[in-house]
């Protein structure tokens, strides 16, 4: 295998589990700014130098924009490719990688282009729930979503200093204009054939990793903690990488450095419509990228999901 | 002054408040477990020792249940009294403390009840557009709610330790059980004339100090970003303790140790129908408990309202 | 193996590792307070009804006092221990289980007494150099120590809530009247024959975990940075949970979740008589508890050392 | 008066105390970055457009270097001016302005150099023991100091991201190389005669701001805890910046947002000669910088010396 990009946040936690896979190989990993040190007894080098056809897979972490035109090479070298950024996620061309729902177009799959961080935390939430028509679409889901600071990239930027961001939170992208709601919508359309609104609004968190997510759902009917659990446990019978949890509320103690999403669901009472708060926590460098990258690649080699994951 | 239970948080903070106010005179302070012990001067007694006869105005930080019945000794000894527990914020006989709506009914007041902390956040949020009839009472709104561990209190709880919060994010009686939202309802309505649903969900963050809110309106009418603005700059336009964010979202940095809320207003795109984005910030313990406390305390002593308080 | 204690801060890490640990089964774990509950899908058991015959080696992470006692009955049924408590440390009838040093006497060894976590990192750091006889008996060895939370356990204490210790820093123990202290001298002067004086201060970080100690040692002889990394290469050359780093400090974000202690070494300058300031980094979960339990117990029972550890 | 550089952390702090000193006008502000935006009413200039011959005194917070060339510009106009930067503490034609010390040089002062945050605490814990010849300099002083972050500015760096320093601690210009030394020592010698060795090693605290320095201090002489607290209580008798703790250490707690050193003295037990720790806490933004400046200046003006400060 060979990785594109391996010394930011995601793309060090890509490198990390690759190199503890018990079956494949890591061949190469480049880094613009680093080529020459050694990382784990590999030496990095650029991409320009990579040897994209000594490998099987091209997995990338490089920044969107950057990342599409590597991963072409990669693909005009015959190589098949994982993307881990944003670039191939509206791409028909490419399977939309979140295992749980694409797990038969991933075995053959030349380019698969795998989630966002804040879609496959919401996504896993409301695709039971929408595959069964419960989602009333007269009304709209809103996903309040907060996230540790690696979601936000390794570039030094002032708003992302320990001084300004401990003992702080705020929300941003406020007004639904965050650029994960298109490709959200995208998939919640394909995958659970729900096209309503879906107002989204993240937040940042002073932890370093992790993403919960908030969702209220409409129902089109009133559903109890029991039938709702149930709905979920139909979805998700024999996912190793899915928790629905019965009597409590995930956290993200529940999920860090862990290939999983932590589901809990609760009916809203004291409201004249019938409602469910689901919450949703993952760790947004492992399934909500580097570990559900190596889940689809688990997948695309015909090797066990699991294989090499914390789950 | 009294000051009944001054070592909690939000005690600590009403003591250091008064202990600096140019104005008033704190003349005893209780703390069960801690009497006798000095605190800035003062020497702690148990409540059963307070001399309240001897002062005008008892404020209580005492917890929910043991405040009401000392507050009720405190009137029965003809004082009046600020009480900062939940006790009696759904009594008729007391005015509901929040001072920019219940100023004309502080001034002669006997007993006021300091509201919620989240409660504040979010009436200073909505009561404007809800005094407009622009809610859309069809439709529910959503807050979700992030509050600071002093928000929790200083007892030892497993939950709270630094092992547990630190690096994690969780929310809390989800489903709209928690104890705010009725007071939060009843207000509504008698300030804002809004009889709709609500879902309150509340989290907790790993910070010490500060509330967030998203709140997630929607709307009888569109209403552009100016028009919003307009509607809160017509509401608060002489408030010191209330500031209109025009071009950035709020954060806690921006309102911690301040008796300020901070508002942020964003129309919501990518929707079918109108809505709006409302993001308030408060200090739990400045503006969303103690601060507030003093600010009703200057009214009732036809004081400058911001006297002794950071606004 | 069984387990006295599953359920702090220790007792869950060794109780994760053992879980994971591919050669060794966890038959029993006990935590007194949440008996008959399932964890990992082993339901736990009070220390009363464990079965200790059915076991070959049992480790307790019970507190101090306590743990002596139930390590008492196990041995008294004939059972090999691994005490992670201080119970034993001083008794000449248990081996010190400082791996490095202990292992010729691990492999027959019937009572391991664990390592405290400040003591593993000082004596790792230490002894080396003690042996060499390059420590100046004629001065102090000053030993600044820096742990985060989870060293001082999960019971609830109000100096541990995260209102107390975020954003925060203190000593403890200060003026040489740590716990620790008898251990760390008694194993000095044991597998470093050095019996002069040390100072050691602890100190309470606002982080989970990890320990960073800043040893200040003074020389016999004047040692440029070249000799003395020579001193701990040739003292560490093929351990596997021992780095000397070359070219900058330990952090403890280099060794968190680890079973590695992480030593930097440098010669003081700008000082007339000669010094050497050595950092030194251990995860105190793991190194600095379950992890070094694990490690002996690899010993004890003659498989690879580090087999089921993340070194 | 006027600020330059007034947007980083120590400037910002220093803005936000002058423009709320009751006694003092402040003039203008500085910021090249920012220059034409307004900060608390006051519109931001470059340091080439600001009116040096309006104010009376300078106050500079621009980085070391840049600081240097501006405030000899302040000088050259004439202006009295406290430099807050490292540019003139060495320098004999500078009064070193730790207020304690230098009082009775302030009144007059054209040039004040305002101590760094590091030597601040060290001195004032110190001094008053090496004034009594107590210090024995037949051994080394040992400060360990661990420092927030605002300590290093607010220039976006790799290594002080939150991802960086959330959950992390290090130590760094180990081997008595901080550039804060050699002014530490100066002053150690001037103020104290004591011209022994100091071993001085900082570190990083993942906390936004305080400084905690353990100081350990061989004597020449054994003292008991009463009479090292009679040496610190005849030094700083009157000082209103300046608290003896009598019975626990001092922790950041005890002295953020304060002007104020918080001192902690224990004599060291299980030793074979004389030692003391001396636990010295301090805000480095206030007492360790810009507060420091505005009790300098009150001294400068003749103004009460606490006037404006929270102490």
């Amino acid at each position: 295998m060979g990785v594109l990009g391996a010394t930011g946040y995601v793309g060090a936690e890509l490198f990390r589990l690759l190199a503890a896979h018990p079956r494949v190989a890591l061949n190469w990993a480049t880094a613009e700014s680093r080529a020459g040190e050694t990382l784990g007894g590999l030496r990095l080098v650029k991409a320009g130098d990579a040897a994209f056809r000594d490998v099987e897979i091209v997995l990338s972490a490089l920044p969107h924009g950057v990342s599409g035109r590597w991963v072409g090479v990669a693909r005009a070298a015959g190589r098949r490719a994982v993307d881990l950024s944003a670039d191939f996620r509206l791409d028909p061309a490419a399977v939309y990688g979140l295992t749980e729902f694409a797990r038969p177009r991933l075995a053959d799959a030349a380019l698969v282009a795998n989630p966002g961080c804040y879609p496959t935390a919401a996504l896993l939430a409301l695709v039971p729930l929408a595959r069964a028509g419960l989602i009333d679409d007269a009304r709209e889901v809103v996903i309040d979503a907060a996230s540790g600071v690696t979601g936000a990239g390794r570039n030094p930027r002032p708003d992302l200093l320990f001084g300004e961001v401990s003992e702080n939170y705020k929300a941003y992208a406020a007004g639904n204009t965050h650029r994960h709601l298109p490709e959200l919508r995208a998939s919640l359309a394909r995958d659970g054939g729900f096209t309503g609104d879906v107002v989204f609004t993240p937040h940042l968190l002073p932890v370093k990793r992790g993403i919960l997510e908030t969702i209220h759902v409409p129902l089109t009917q009133a559903l109890p903690a029991r039938e709702a659990a149930a709905v979920y446990a139909a979805a998700y019978r024999d996912e190793p990488c899915v928790t629905i949890l019965a009597d409590r509320l995930p956290s993200l103690q529940d999920v860090v450095f862990r290939n999983q999403v932590a589901l809990g669901v609760v009916p809203v009472e004291n409201v004249q419509r019938p409602r469910l708060t689901v919450i949703a926590a993952i760790d947004n460098l492992v399934k909500g990228a580097a570990g559900q990258a190596i889940q689809n690649l688990n997948v695309m080699l015909g090797l066990p999901e699991t294989l090499g994951l914390p789950c």
